[in-house]
């Protein structure tokens, strides 16, 4: 009785729709998020409805429509005029992730162009903008004329998200993280998909990381949320690809920016440990393949030197020196194997948490984070070691910090008699 | 990590854990409500909360914990200094259910004070401070020193609740209006029992409605919260009783305020329809035996006047002249028989919206209600009729509200060729 004339629907109808596990119409999805964007309506009308789309879920239709009345609240970019095709990848965040550090200058150097727009770390995952911000003189902010004519110019760019993509995703995400809503399928996938499809890219390429360190610890969910993610873009017309890979221990030998920024150097200079040159040569053939360019490999690219210059090229686009050292920490901290034997256990979540504690992460948005802090791991599960020998070098300006780091290893790091059986990096892949 | 130390919990873990179909323990109830109350839990929270116990449920001991919360965030009134036993009544809401007037003295007449803390209608259901605030004079709001002196001096007050009774419950329920989270069993059971564990009765009578007209349209979801309420009450030391009555039809033959006080005065002096005296006389039965008066026949005090005393006693302490002539609407129009037959329907939630849209309700807090409007019956279900009969009279002050009223009431009156089947206005008893 009491809605205005011009609406038509109404907060209340809509949250009662999906609390008694309705389908939502599209104009009812359409009117909620116009309304959620434009304050009509309130933050605590949509954490009930998100609270009942996470306890009741939806439907395929519902989720792609979403996912469009989100992108319809902002705008869209295009990369149509560029000369060479474009993919993207997403991670849904591990420990030690720095794949797209050597990722976006290899794919770039096979010819095809990578926007990747990026954020910041929250918790105990980092982000890749405080990666290369350890990195002297680099700028994370571009305008989108910057970023088209970088992406012409060089192939790659990893830059900050402008507020203008998806404006209704970001008050929603907001809303979720301190609702217990993030936790919702549909949320999660229209929340990634909605930013990756307004940013215009032709191909993508997910991956969903399983595992302790993982958002999702369960590969039964990891994979459910791949197969709605893939199901977007596919109905969105993106090329849509997911992998889905092992977040039980950390990627590569550190946890931390300044760290992972030396480690991806290493991986673009042919070196690097195995995981992190694995996964990053894994996803840049499917980037390729999803763009239309399988037939050049990239391991050439990083034998030949080439995804190194784009890189350079890149750092230096945006005001970064390549050849200046990276900072290094004020203090350190040597965990040592208390016996000999091999190591079974290197947990991502506990080292994702030193790290965290260590400064390289943050809790609050507006937190700064520590260029140097995080964790080197001497040793990776499945290594043999001997007692007394360096297993973890904890890096911290702030030693005051090293006590509660310590506290989150605890019952992290084991090591045993026999090695436990790894699993695969790569454990699915997920097509349209 | 953010959780300031001083707190025992945080909103994302109480709502996660229900969220997740998990038991609220009593420090996370009891930590929840105070934080709402004072503000450090937010609307948003608080609602995807309501949503998930919506959802997921409550056991008895968290709806008996979340009470007893509700109750702990304000003041609890004390009736211990009485000379007499107490007893309340409280009625989940109907259409043209005066109940409350005439069945307040009535037991007052017995000997068991009567302390009627009650609320003013929203929506189709009227509220008994509205019918009252029709008698010229009367004031709703008392102080409670005068509220004890009148329950030791007449025996019966009916007044509005102070906002001191859990104000938890008041903040909530304004949430809930809006968050489509109304309908949940625990929150109902609590809001309801908060208040009335709060206000110190000793004995409580529950008039669960059940039927069209009712908030509970389903026998089985109402016996679920008379059960519900009647536990809440039993547990916090309140001998509690519910009667599960029919709502399908209204009670009476008038809907609406003034018209309403009419019925209850001819009830008082010992007419009045057959249905409002048998129900104010079976919770009237209930209310002196939870009290230890049972033995007391409500009925003689029906027929010897001293009921009809208490009232005229009552109304006057607070300031009403119980022989000023009630208001008359302005405006009348006549619904009459089209067919002659047996009047087989009159539909609860129809006569209600008419009554409401007449202008006897209202649609928002703040809105006023008129005092004369409403519908009178003049023929109730398995009443012969006679073509061209006068079934209805609908008043209102404002002619345009015709229409409007007319159409609620399409399709909620029929005349037939045989009566349908009447279901027992008392439907089931739940005792403790």
């Amino acid at each position: 009785m009491t809605r205005p004339v011009s609406a038509p629907h109404d907060a209340v109808e809509v949250i009662a729709a999906k609390r008694d596990r309705g389908e939502l119409s599209d104009s009812q999805i359409d009117w909620v998020l116009d309304a959620y964007t434009r304050g009509a309506v309130a933050d605590e009308q949509m954490s009930a409805l998100a609270m009942a789309i996470l306890l009741n879920g939806m439907t395929r239709r519902e989720v792609s429509r979403w996912t469009a009345a989100m992108i319809a609240s902002g705008e869209r970019m295009d990369f149509s005029s560029l000369s060479r095709p474009t993919a993207d990848k997403h991670s849904t965040g591990g420990v030690g992730d720095k794949v797209t550090l050597p990722l976006a200058p290899l794919v770039a150097a096979c010819g095809v162009a990578v926007p990747q727009l990026s954020g910041r770390g929250l918790g105990h995952t980092g982000g890749t903008l405080d990666k290369l911000e350890s990195v002297p003189g680099w700028r994370a902010d571009l305008s989108n004329a910057q970023m088209l004519a970088q992406l012409e110019d060089v192939g790659a760019v990893i830059c900050a998200a402008g507020t203008g993509l998806a404006p209704a995703d970001r008050k929603l995400y907001a809303l979720r993280d301190v609702t217990g809503t993030v936790e919702a399928i549909p949320l999660i996938a229209s929340s990634i998909m909605s930013k990756k499809i307004a940013e215009g890219t032709g191909a993508l390429v997910l991956d969903v990381k399983v595992g302790s360190g993982a958002f999702m610890k369960d590969v039964d969910r990891a994979r459910e949320l791949a197969q709605t993610m893939v199901a977007l873009g596919t109905d969105a017309g993106v090329r849509t690809v997911a992998l889905l890979t092992d977040m039980s221990t950390p990627l590569g030998r550190t946890a931390g920016n300044g760290l992972e920024v030396g480690e991806s150097v290493d991986v673009l200079a042919g070196g690097g440990p195995d995981d992190v040159v694995e996964l990053t040569l894994a996803l840049a053939r499917e980037m390729l393949q999803a763009a239309g360019a399988g037939d050049v490999d990239p391991a050439d690219r990083l034998r030949d030197g080439s995804a190194m210059d784009v890189w350079r090229r890149m750092i230096a686009a945006q005001g970064g020196d390549p050849d200046a050292p990276l900072p290094r920490s004020r203090e350190t901290h040597v965990v040592r194997a208390v016996r000999s034997g091999v190591l079974t256990r290197l947990d991502a979540m506990a080292v994702g948490l030193a790290a965290w504690r260590l400064g390289a992460g943050r809790a609050r948005k507006e937190d700064p984070v520590q260029a140097a802090a995080g964790v080197v791991m001497h040793a990776k599960p499945g290594d043999e070691v001997t007692r007394g020998q360096d297993l973890l070098t904890l890096h911290t300006d702030e030693p005051e910090r090293f006590d509660r780091a310590l506290a989150a290893l605890e019952g992290g790091v084991e090591v045993g008699d026999e090695p436990a059986p790894r699993s695969a990096l790569v454990i699915d892949r997920v097509a349209g």
